[in-house]
């Protein structure tokens, strides 16, 4: 079996290319989710190259495969940040460490660990490049771990009436936490992201901005991602460093961890203030401005990985497949492969003109079962093979990569249903229904799971039993404790409190008060306690 | 008159909003190119608001009008790439100092000047935020100035055999160089750009794709961005650190000089031999692989700006202007405002529909004249004026940003030329043409004046002549000197070999061969020598 660009090892080459997908069978398998779920998730990344360590402590490199999952992502959301009326721009990467000290909350909560420039030029001494001990920077430079001090210093340049309100301003940036540890994609010390800063006039348009973006954030991860998640708020003890309210959007994995899949913070005027950014309201009156910041970041492609894969590699949703669809040609020899060519590529520009993205695998060099197999790895969301009998019959076989089993399913049904063959036109019309359809399921599946995975759970007992087994997933519960009570929490079952969930995202059985399960005291509301990423 | 986010004084807001246009004139007024050619240009970037000075020595803020600029230049290169076979990844933007020191001849051209992270933790000692010593690093790392060391790393993981080339990869990024002499968009500390890093079987096929991505730059700078360029070898000294061959595309800008506006390297196997890249070729032996880079930057904006822009403020081309045509609605009551509305409203569907991109400036607190100002300060091609008489009449006034000017004709004539009135329906179906003709005599325009300021000369006293009058640009010379003495005519004219033009760039006027006009030796063909940015 074998990988996109295909390596085999120098003997395996030698041997002939004929016998290198045998000779990478046992390179290219996956443990198991089963046997070990961290290890499954390195191997489906490094396997099917979404992404590769670098050799730079905690930095990853994003190979094209997973770059290409984060370019659709990239245009969807940078779409809807666009019909919300945001506009793109760019700031600086380096912060004078003067800025991070202005608001202390903010600077006590991120400039702990980050990347500090201290010199400027390197020098050959003595035979070897090293730092130029002369090029000391005055003041050293932090690359910003976030960039609300840095746009706010120049927002203090652009705004003086409420004329200059809102500013919507979104940049598409790198940043860098220096994490002690890391995991591709999930958490690296410099990583992608989008991060929104924008200016208002008022609190209640500022609040309604932080809303509007977790929603814009929930429709992207559940219409585009197929990744169902719950809006809520933090705690205090899990703001934001500098916010007044974070909102989250919390996302369960298939193991039951929740993962935090993008934020969106009310800010107050607490930057404004630090960075005197001052304006004339409407009454003629000077007064702060108030603020909203939200991001995503390429975490998100490990969470679609962790979502949707299973123990053969990546499962894509169509909406986010760099390709929707592979065409294998199958031949056993030149007059074949004369005829199932074109008929190949007539199918690929049929199925272009539809709107779906397509890639023909005509290399020469592999075996059909490669080519599944590479694909299958690769998450393409559906094949199809066209052999001479296909054409003889002028029908189509398509191989769906994902399907969804119903209880109690055998392997054989779940194969047939995976595997169908159509006459040719028919085919080419469902083609985009199926790549629908499996968008919805995989959703549905993984709402199915996140179900199945949380409990309404009343006491402290019954808490500890439940995290006490295998892949727990969320906890609903009543909970009034304090930001140390929830370190103690998290010291005894390594849980927080994911987020307190808005109104419409508790399902019936969570709804109404109680009382917390720690400390006793009355709660108006269930919140979310998991582990976490 | 006014900008964008109409920003008043303190006073100015007020003495009430209709003031404030008279009392902003002053301000935005911009020195013209005759009195002062580089505070011009400074006053485009900033009036426009393209861009900013930060708080951090030698980094720019691109503002959002800038941004999109350059985000409309990204889709076209990337669209490009794309179509030639490339995809995008991310590599760290840390280089450990190591890297550097392998590529010598690299290492010694690029490794002077650039940040240094030394250290990766703050702390609070004695209540200041300060760098923490304790969390040294142990190699410090360099920020990227360029990624081949950090790619060619990589490379080495993901390269065996033939079967694994070519890999064509570009990545859009970040990178920074301690720049002594800054200027917005030209020169900055840290900049955005491309970078694409190929690597390959065979010195041909690595040879074509550098010069296959000068093409493509060409065609860009040409057919997008109107700006006429010459495709050329760099001489030994201008090379870029460890290249075989630096190709460039040359442009000269309106007062004379030229901006280097792309690089396409081949690197021949420095870079494979530095981090021993070697693969096994179709005969089974190991060779070292051939790679090629090529790069363009946010630079671009600023010689867009350069080659078209006038003293009224930013002439954008067509293709790349985020807004292409603003409606300006005329009213002087509330009866009007509800009669032209609804009409601006109709002609701006009707627009977007033509896939032409309009945005109705609907603003009550300006008068049409501030309008009027502020669109054409920032480059928007074409306005529309709608008011109740063109309403009656069924008519559209079209307003042209730029037109191009017959010799001798006066400002009557041209004004008349600018503004037109057509019935409503020929206006609408005239917009893409309008568009086009623009963007055909920006292109047209920008290549006369090359060609007048270009000359061909053939000795060194003509040449010392030409250097000293106003505004000199591209001298067509034999040249035959070596790197000591094109230091020589830096320091004597501070001109530089901009490049040796491919063949089909040279014009028939300065064909042939001749004699170095400072050494006298023979020359097979006339190289371009010039100021530059």
């Amino acid at each position: 079996m074998n990988q996109t660009q295909p390596k085999p090892t120098k003997q395996a080459s030698k041997a002939g290319p004929k016998d290198a997908p045998k000779a990478q069978a046992k390179q290219a398998a996956i443990t198991s989710r089963a046997e070990d779920y961290a290890q499954w998730y390195i191997d489906v990344v490094r396997k099917a190259e979404l992404a590769d360590h670098s050799g730079v402590r905690g930095c990853m490199v994003i190979r094209p495969n997973g770059y290409a999952i984060w370019e659709k992502m990239q245009r969807e959301l940078d779409d809807r940040f666009k019909a919300t009326g945001h506009v793109n721009a760019y700031f600086p990467m380096f912060i004078p460490l003067s800025y991070l000290t202005k608001e202390e909350q903010h600077a006590a909560g991120f400039a702990k660990e980050c990347a500090v420039v201290t010199h400027h030029r390197l020098k050959t001494i003595d035979g070897v490049v090293q730092v130029d001990p002369d090029s000391k920077l005055e003041e050293p430079l932090v690359i910003r771990p976030t960039s609300e001090t840095v746009i706010w210093h120049q927002y203090k340049k652009w705004i003086e009436s409420y004329r200059d309100l809102p500013i919507l301003i979104n940049q598409w940036a790198n940043v860098c936490r220096w994490e002690m540890r890391t995991r591709l994609f999930l958490r690296t010390t410099e990583f992608l992201w989008q991060e929104g800063h924008t200016a208002h006039a008022t609190e209640a348009e500022a609040r309604e901005e932080t809303q509007r973006m977790l929603e814009v954030y929930a429709d992207f991860a559940e219409n585009v991602m197929a990744v169902p998640v719950i809006q809520g708020h933090k705690t205090p003890g899990e703001r934001f460093a500098g916010a007044i309210d974070t909102l989250s959007i919390e996302a369960m994995m298939q193991d039951g961890k929740a993962l935090q899949a993008g934020t969106s913070h009310y800010l107050g005027q607490n930057f404004a203030k630090s960075a005197d950014v001052q304006f004339l309201n409407q009454s003629g009156q000077l007064e702060y401005v108030y603020a909203t910041s939200w991001g995503v970041s390429t975490r998100l492609v490990g969470a679609l990985i962790m979502t949707h894969s299973d123990d053969i590699g990546l499962v894509c949703p169509p909406k986010l497949a760099p390709i929707q669809v592979v065409i294998v040609p199958i031949f056993r020899n030149d007059a074949e492969r004369d005829l199932v060519l074109p008929e190949a590529k007539a199918v690929q520009k049929d199925l272009i003109g539809r709107g779906i993205s397509v890639k023909l695998d005509d290399r020469d060099h592999l075996n059909p079962g490669a080519k599944y197999y590479e694909w299958e790895l690769k998450g393409v969301p559906l094949r199809i093979e066209i052999g001479p009998k296909d054409i003889e019959k002028q029908s189509l076989c398509v191989v769906r990569r994902f399907v969804l089993s119903t209880p109690g399913e055998d392997e054989a049904s779940l194969r047939q249903k995976k595997k169908q063959f159509f006459p040719r036109a028919e085919a080419l019309a469902k083609v985009p229904e199926l790549l629908s359809q499996m968008q919805r399921e995989l959703f549905e599946r993984a709402k199915a799971l996140r179900e199945e995975k949380s409990r309404v759970i009343d006491s402290i007992a019954d808490f500890e039993a439940y995290f006490k087994t295998e892949g727990a997933g969320f906890a609903w519960v009543h909970w009034a404790g304090d930001a140390e009570q929830e370190e103690e929490m998290a010291r005894r079952f390594e849980t927080s409190v994911r987020c307190i969930p808005l109104d419409n995202q508790i399902p019936e059985a969570a709804r109404g008060a109680g009382t917390c399960i720690l400390t006793g005291k009355p709660s108006a509301q269930r919140v979310i306690m998991a582990r976490a990423y």
